[in-house]
């Protein structure tokens, strides 16, 4: 039986707990919380359950396995150390941390105690991302084109991150995970019209392929938007997460090119098929990512969420902030 | 009575004739195009009219007023700078000219002459555009924040110009003329994937003022998109000229800033109201344009889209072009 | 502090407890199942309340003042009974009861014993209903011309009842509260496809006014449509239940009649102006029942939802089963 | 060479006139039209084609074989007779004729003469109602257990027929080409509330088998809705007529009936699958039924939409206008 400890039971913490204690092999065994109000909540809800104030209690608990820290980006780094340094697993909210040197510190680490790592990507074992992995990986697209992802809404502002730290970390980590390739270069534009934060922002990510990539994030929409289109040589897809029904549609559309002789005589024009809506899994997807970590835990398996996949995802919300800077210059991802 | 000769008998010519005939003040008197089959079309619709091979039969006619020119866009500066040196008003399709010094040549020539010029960016004409202009004047949505426009589609591909020449001259138009300020600086990205041109592109526009805009054009996407999004301090705006029915929204919807003691302690919270679908005038756009060109002549008038817009529009373009040619970078719509 | 007993804690149990337990001046003391499973569930989420498996218990206990019936309809009468017998309010799960004679016999208890009966129909206090009844309160909408309800989604078969049952006493309960005046006749045909029960029904109300009332439901349907039309004089409305940010729109839309010489000269034309999408309270509308409840029991006020509306809605429902057995022909809903 | 005579040539006969001439193997000779503004129309529009104001040239013309009648019902009979006893084939707009005795009596005569009728049900034609055709007859529904039908908008309000008249024959004539089954009963009802004619009518077809149909017809909608829900045992289909890119979806949904022992222990679940929008041909309806009937008369073969079909849609309308004079009592569709 792994056993867990939690720190940070605000909006998101109870989920994770929930879907822990569900997961076969593993149980929640204490919750901490600075909050007393909070605490007593935690007892109400998990009678067995230990509630501590001290994130000692949990990091450095002998009953404990696996520290699933769910606190704001600021505190992850120091949190996680301690969990590792004390021989823990870490399950940690995403983004993985607040630099990409301290997310590549605590990778070093937990590989020299040989320790796992799982960022909290949820977007990843969602039945809508699960099946376009299937649909790129089964070559159904074809070579993929562009991907162009809308993410906008009204609010929240959050305090201390800006709006690229606020919502592009779910979209680069599905990014990432769909296609195969590592973005090279990253610009990104935005502006701040409330408080010194960015509350809009564009960004495209730039590949040694031919793939270009888009972003686009608000705080400030009238109307929620999550939509991500992606063009495949083969077919195209159209992901729109607000539809209940019909998240995912396939079009059988695509260009068709006839070279007659040489490429000035090419001829462009058009196919248009079938669209098919693949029916999408509906299971709870942070049940997936709990079991997913169990398993990796028992049976010695890299999660498809490790430290590399979120320090990924740290370093290109660094170039964002690079790139905005600096007037929207393209901006390296990876240093050499 | 204007008499109006029009060069070019394409998809969108036979519209022009038609409402500049149907204009109070105006008749069509000549018809050019270098297709023989296309002149006979042009004899059986139009039986009083005279139907031409020879541009010069337009230009140089001693009983046309007006030259209409709905060519390709390479041919637009020599055709209208032979209608203006006889003494013709010009009316001339959208894109302008191919370069913005061909658009400040004529503009010179048509005010050395006293000749009005309008450049076809019919969209200013259409019941959405001038509903969302009354709603920005008259201060309706406040101070604008951001400006963000989608335009994507399967397809055209065009042999001479890019997804950006070929879209996003509407756009840049319409967003000239909603918001009173000229961009200082555009940046641009953009990709090919089946010959040279550029079939994707992501534009941004930046202001002297907090306003940021920006403008996907796609050639690639299974799904058509018209989707204006505009952000103001007191109201929010969607246009979806997809929609037959409701092509406008109005969000009561914004952001509310209450400061307490200080900007740190600012805080941030929403409103919610009501949503307005503004009825939307369903009047040909092109007929207003045509009536709004003669009128202009006859009352020496300056068009909403004269020279000087379309100017406007062809420097946004290169600057485009240039941007997307140097990695992104944001480049000067403006010398000087 | 008013006491409650509920009885039935399957799925809609849990719900009515959150939230009597949350409405001022009352409290939930004791819980009800037949199902020993279910009572451990009680006692683990509500810690105070008494977890009783007779149903006596609730109904003869000293301690209660009101019992909430949320068990299956067969039951409702039985238990309503001997709750008003022992001086109990009742709260009881919409149909009120199996047939009118049955709920026309609870009413005469409770008003002999002056006893406050609430049929729970929810829907009556969503943000969308008192948007609506105010709108054609106050004369927004104009003399109501129709009323066309489709409620229709793929299942639930229920074991007992026919989807007229199952589904329709919502629309019954709303329009009846919607439009002041009482339906006189009812046609309903159905068919069954899967067992003996109807799974797909037409029903239309027939009223003294020149109103015209339709519902369609229906199990098979492999779309979920919640949609309400209402046409009035001045102005139409759609409620689409399914849309969650646009709930209600009125559209300032009609027919405009202008007669000249007598009623064969009369010209028939339409006016189109905007739409409004009012904002829509997302309180919970159940909370808004349990406090109404409270405050009518208190207050000694009547429910808008009280016996009488609840057994009008059974008669309906018994009206569409005879008309249903008959082959759809009008039957009368009050007899006399 | 089919030479064919158009008579009336108001909103629907210069399609009707377009379209026969692009059919191969005919041509449009001849167009009769009362109005003298409109025969100027025609011949502007069509130079070689003889204008004329009388009836008898088009029925009595020894050059014409085929007289298609594009003109208001009431006039039907006899301009069909006229051109039948002259020998000529007939085109004739829906609905066929006022009563079904008409109907019968061309249908006579025509057979006697061994001369075709088609009646003009467009909507056979299109894409849509042709892919959906082929689903049903190749068993990819399975059997079909209810058609529902929604067809309302605002307006058109006609002088001369009721709405049932005006929007029902559209779907009458597509359901009995969908389902090989014709109806034994109607039953309707409707309402006016602007003159004496019914302006919302609520029909229901019932069958021999388990089918039901149902039609909701309303000139009183301030939302255009084109809506069919077809209902089958193996999959359901919807077709948005109003959707212009995906206007059918066919639902791998449906009821699952496990019986174990005896129908009292019957399980019913439901299987839910992908969604199919099959690509929907966008060749003109018209085009293809015009080329339908040259080849008919060529080939001698029978109209899918010969007189019988015409028929068949006049008997459903006739049974609907006398369920409606009697309380909306169910009434035979074919007596015998």
């Amino acid at each position: 039986m792994i056993n867990i400890g939690v720190i940070g039971y605000g909006y998101w913490g109870p989920n994770v707990v929930r879907n822990f204690n569900n997961a076969e092999g593993a149980r929640v065994v204490a919750v901490c919380d600075k909050d007393q109000e909070i605490l007593k909540k935690v007892m109400k809800a998990n009678p067995g359950v230990l509630a501590v104030a001290s994130v000692d209690d949990i990091t450095a608990s002998k009953n404990i396995d696996v520290v699933a820290i769910v606190t704001s980006v600021s505190s992850h780094y120091e949190l996680a150390r301690k969990a590792l340094e004390n021989g823990k697993h870490v399950f940690i909210e995403k983004p993985f941390t607040a630099t990409a040197a301290e997310a590549a510190s605590l990778i070093e680490l937990a590989e020299n105690r040989k320790l796992k790592i799982m960022v909290d990507h949820t977007f990843l074992f969602t039945g809508a991302v699960r099946t376009i992995k299937e649909l790129i990986d089964n070559k159904t697209l074809g070579d993929i084109f562009y991907y162009d992802s809308v993410r906008v809404n009204l609010g929240l502002f959050q305090h201390d991150v800006n709006v690229v730290w606020d919502l592009a970390p779910h979209d680069f980590a599905i990014m990432n995970y769909l296609i195969n390739e590592k973005p090279m270069y990253i610009a990104a534009c935005g502006k701040s019209h409330i408080n010194h934060l960015e509350d809009i922002a564009y960004i495209t990510a730039h590949f040694n392929s031919n793939i270009l990539a888009h972003f686009s994030v608000n705080w400030m929409s009238p109307v929620k938007i999550r939509h991500v289109l992606i063009g495949g040589e083969k077919k195209m897809l159209v992901w729109d997460d607000i539809n209940p029904d019909e998240k995912i549609k396939v079009y059988d559309k695509g260009v068709v090119v006839t070279t007659k002789q040489g490429i000035y005589d090419m001829l462009v024009s058009y196919h248009t098929g079938d669209v098919l809506a693949p029916h999408v899994s509906q299971i709870e997807a942070l049940k997936l990512e709990c079991e997913h970590f169990v398993d990796c835990i028992v049976n010695d398996k890299k999660p498809i969420n490790d430290g590399y996949s979120g320090l990924e995802v740290v370093r290109m919300l660094e170039a964002c902030d690079r790139s905005m800077r600096d007037r929207g210059r393209m901006v390296r991802v990876h240093s050499g």
